[in-house]
């Protein structure tokens, strides 16, 4: 049974302020839950319409309808359980390795995607510059699918950080140099632009190897992949070997 | 202004049933509406809070408030117009060339992306297991962003379709051969699965080559790629060359 308040309080959540505020953020559903419970990440409450799996403290557990799990949730089709998590420390970032850099990324679902991929390739560090989604909105954290857990993602004024790395910044432009064709380090920062706009005029200034991925239609109209998709073939790039 | 009735008749379309019987669907926002008028597809009316940047036929064109759009709209958020176009015929696949074939993707967005992804790397014919998310589905449209219309969708019978088919059947599967490491030829059917439940035992069994996107993360959690960022990474392999 949910209480007037406590229904107010998990809806704030789905606001960054008070997410911010409270430093707790809602994770859905049974797997991503899960995910989340062994990291281990620190469990605030569970709301279930059914027995969770393990046993957990009465202090930490509530048992609710599908009918309150439908005022308090996300999602279209709600699933099963909602949870309430600290967010975790963020640690620092390593100076080795590749690394990726979010210019502005809007969408959610996109977001939620990309970590799954950095996880996939092994990419420990996601820089997210001001702009980009938050990675604890409740629909990013679904699509991530538990990969939250296992990249450090990191929101910082992305111009800054880039003057300040001597790492190579690679970033796709239409006219880059075919990805295909070229010899690519095991170091360096890949930056992905807004879905809509791309990268902004200051961070391509900060680029200092353009790439692109080639188009095959015939007709050639296909006028951009989704971020998501462009970040699959490039990390897959990197990490493939010749 | 919208009557009751066009009311009605829109929201209906959001139903496969009714798109099938009026042969009509429903697109959103200007860029795909303007994709699918380039095509040409056969525009059957155009809803709309501002002025169409070409003069239309009157007949085609009704201005309507936020308020009625509201009403009418798939979309959360929706974007300034709504569109209902005439079905496009079904082309006879090509015999020749590489397709993709999905065996029950049931996510609208997935469905999206992936016929994008097909309009970018020149994949003509993509064929649909009927178990499919129907590609006229608001939310699909809305994701091809216009690709729709340079991209074969193709629904059947998948086991009888892979049966009767002489090119090599590939499937992704977690011990399939290392794809980076393969010569992939340019004629085949590449076949991609469930988002829970990947490729199905039936159709497994008409699979005749087995391949799989290596995973590089050290901790080795990630349990699978989202459908449609495997076929990004796996078209990419097929088509970048060697």
């Amino acid at each position: 049974m949910l209480s007037k308040n406590q229904i107010k309080y998990i809806t704030q959540l789905k606001q960054k302020k008070y997410r911010e505020q409270q430093n707790v953020f809602i994770a859905e559903g049974i797997k991503v839950i899960q995910e989340l419970i062994n990291a281990p990440l620190e469990l605030v409450h569970l709301y279930s319409t059914k027995e969770w799996q393990t046993k957990l403290p009465a202090t930490l557990f509530t048992m609710i309808s599908e009918a309150e799990l439908k005022k308090i949730s996300s999602l279209t089709t709600p699933n099963q359980c909602l949870a309430l998590f600290k967010m975790k420390e963020i640690k620092t970032l390593k100076n080795k390795g590749l690394k990726l850099a979010l210019d502005a990324v809007r969408d959610p679902g996109n977001l939620g995607t990309i970590i799954r991929l950095c996880d996939w390739f092994g990419i420990e560090d996601l820089i997210c510059s001001k702009e980009t989604v938050d990675v604890y909105n409740p629909k990013v954290v679904q699509a991530t699918m538990g990969s939250l857990t296992r990249v450090n993602v990191f929101y910082t004024d992305l111009e800054e950080y880039l003057k300040r790395s001597e790492s190579p910044v690679f970033g796709t432009f239409m006219e880059g140099e075919n990805i295909y064709k070229q010899s690519l380090p095991n170091e360096g920062i890949i930056v992905m632009g807004n879905e809509a706009n791309g990268i902004s005029k200051e961070i391509e200034d900060l680029v200092t190897r353009k790439v692109s991925i080639p188009r095959f239609g015939d007709l050639q109209q296909t006028e951009s992949l989704n971020v998501a998709t462009a970040v699959a073939i490039i990390l897959s790039e990197f990490k493939r070997g010749n």
